[in-house]
């Protein structure tokens, strides 16, 4: 954990380092050097992500606590884990924190350090510097003896979705019309939860394909589809979606990090196992089909596929 | 790779991502799925830091080329590879950018490649995303199969130097004065260097305990001792430094990025062949001693340990 070197002053930098090193505890290890070291397991793969959280492009800050807004952050990055079904070894953040943010810093490191924690990992790393907006970037670390690539569907595949869709879109119109979000699309908004795993628990029973859903479904579905050189076909019907949203919408909201999953059709999921062990829908929502012109085709009423989706957008 | 959700369009920002893979070239592996994967040798331990390069903090736009912004960025955060004596696996980068700087995205884009090149490591992950300020991060992923750590100096060990002291702070001086540097010492401020392979040869050699020169070398010099229950007594003359500096601005210039090492006393060091391998001195400036009030003393003339090197600061 270091910090910027030019201004800010060593003291008042340092005394805000350690005091975020008090509020993990223990959930901070590794940190006093000039960089962490972890220890790998033997014969697995590295995985790493980075994702940045910028106020005004991805939050305002009257929208959710700091907290709220350190935890998201880490959920993000997180998030990219759980699409290679890997498993969380450590979280890195550097914080660029302007003045006005300065009484927040310890509850922005509390959400962060929460996330962590609940995915089961400490954080290793971390940087500090002053600037004019409140910028969070969380590196993620994990490991994956087989993980999970958004080219792996083939033909022939089914297509599932985890959880219930549409509740961060439905908060994030709300709050952009400065209009009151249900309270249950709110905390989807403010509070997504990492699919660690499941994902995890998706790869053992046989996916061969994922993608988090953090553009929307569809658009997400559309770069899993390219990368493997196939076409998606969906049924928007029967997506699990949150009350009050149409299908569309739910297709279409982004920041969900739930998982989009390809799995050979001759597996057979125990999707009542899986709904009774993490508490949230597991929905077959299509199938995979060699690639025509359009990456996604949408199944029309009655289950003709009709179009792409490029419309609905 | 990806990028921020909501604004900027995913089609601009895509399209922005593509054009610098394509600069990258074979530089960049791993890129297109949620997270990458990287391949850790067997033994060896994994070492990551990530650190943030802001404008206004820690450069002016004035001050220097795009690609020498983009170079530097990825330096700081390779130094602290360094200084784990750690050998580099791989760069993530997670820009923030504004508006402003868009047509210098690919400029920063291959300043950090050239850095990655030189280091020897693929651009393996990032982000970008809009923001009104703009920040690199960068975080550097490394093995090592036995880690250089700032806690294990010991009483009796001597103490090292890389490479000539005092340019960046000599040069940071001058562009705060709107003076015009000298170009020798512009161009270690500009275009620093990491110690990768010389932290190796060092290693190998016996050292440690290391840490990298970013806060100045006094003051990481404090860390060094404090973090090893030690204190060093240090000949400031001794250094080698930058002409037209003086012993106290070398040992007071932060973001050199040369290495300050503790090698057992008993160790034969081939000076010698360290200056013949890297083209930079390797300096005796002093010696490890048991803990007192100070972290650092220095020798006045004539070799008595005369005072802390606080009153220097």
């Amino acid at each position: 954990m270091s910090g910027a070197h030019l201004p800010l002053g060593d003291g008042r930098e340092f005394d805000a380092i350690r005091a975020m090193l008090e509020e993990w505890g223990p959930r901070a290890t590794g940190v006093g050097d000039d960089a962490a070291t972890l220890e790998m397991p033997s014969g697995a793969e590295l995985v790493v992500s980075t994702d940045a959280s910028v106020e005004g492009v991805h939050f305002r800050r009257e929208w959710m606590s700091a907290s709220a807004i350190g935890a998201r952050a880490a959920t993000a990055a997180l998030s990219d884990l759980a699409a290679m079904a890997a498993a969380p070894l450590g979280v890195l953040l550097s914080l660029v924190v302007p003045e006005r943010w300065q009484s927040d810093l310890l509850a922005l490191a509390r959400g962060v350090g929460v996330a962590a924690a609940n995915a089961g990992c400490p954080i290793v790393g971390g940087n500090l510097t002053r600037g004019s907006e409140l910028s969070l970037t969380i590196t993620v670390l994990g490991h994956a003896s087989s993980p999970l690539r958004r080219a792996g569907a083939r033909s022939g595949d089914r297509v599932y979705v985890t959880g219930r869709l549409g509740g961060p879109g439905a908060a994030l119109r709300a709050l952009l019309a400065s209009e009151t979000p249900a309270a249950a699309h709110l905390a989807r908004f403010i509070a997504p939860v990492p699919r660690l795993r499941e994902a995890q628990w998706l790869a053992a029973a046989g996916a061969r394909a994922a993608i988090d859903i953090s553009d929307g479904l569809l658009a997400d579905a559309a770069h899993l589809a390219r990368a493997s050189g196939v076409t998606l076909a969906l049924d928007l019907e029967s997506l699990s979606r949150m009350d009050g949203v149409t299908a569309a919408q739910a297709a279409t909201s982004g920041e969900e990090y739930e998982l989009l999953i390809a799995m050979p059709a001759d597996v057979s999921v125990d999707v009542g196992q899986f709904v009774r062990t993490f508490g949230i829908p597991l929905t077959d929502i299509g199938s995979v089909h060699p690639a025509v012109a359009e990456a996604v085709l949408i199944a029309a009423d009655g289950g003709g596929l009709a179009h792409g989706h490029d419309h609905l957008r």
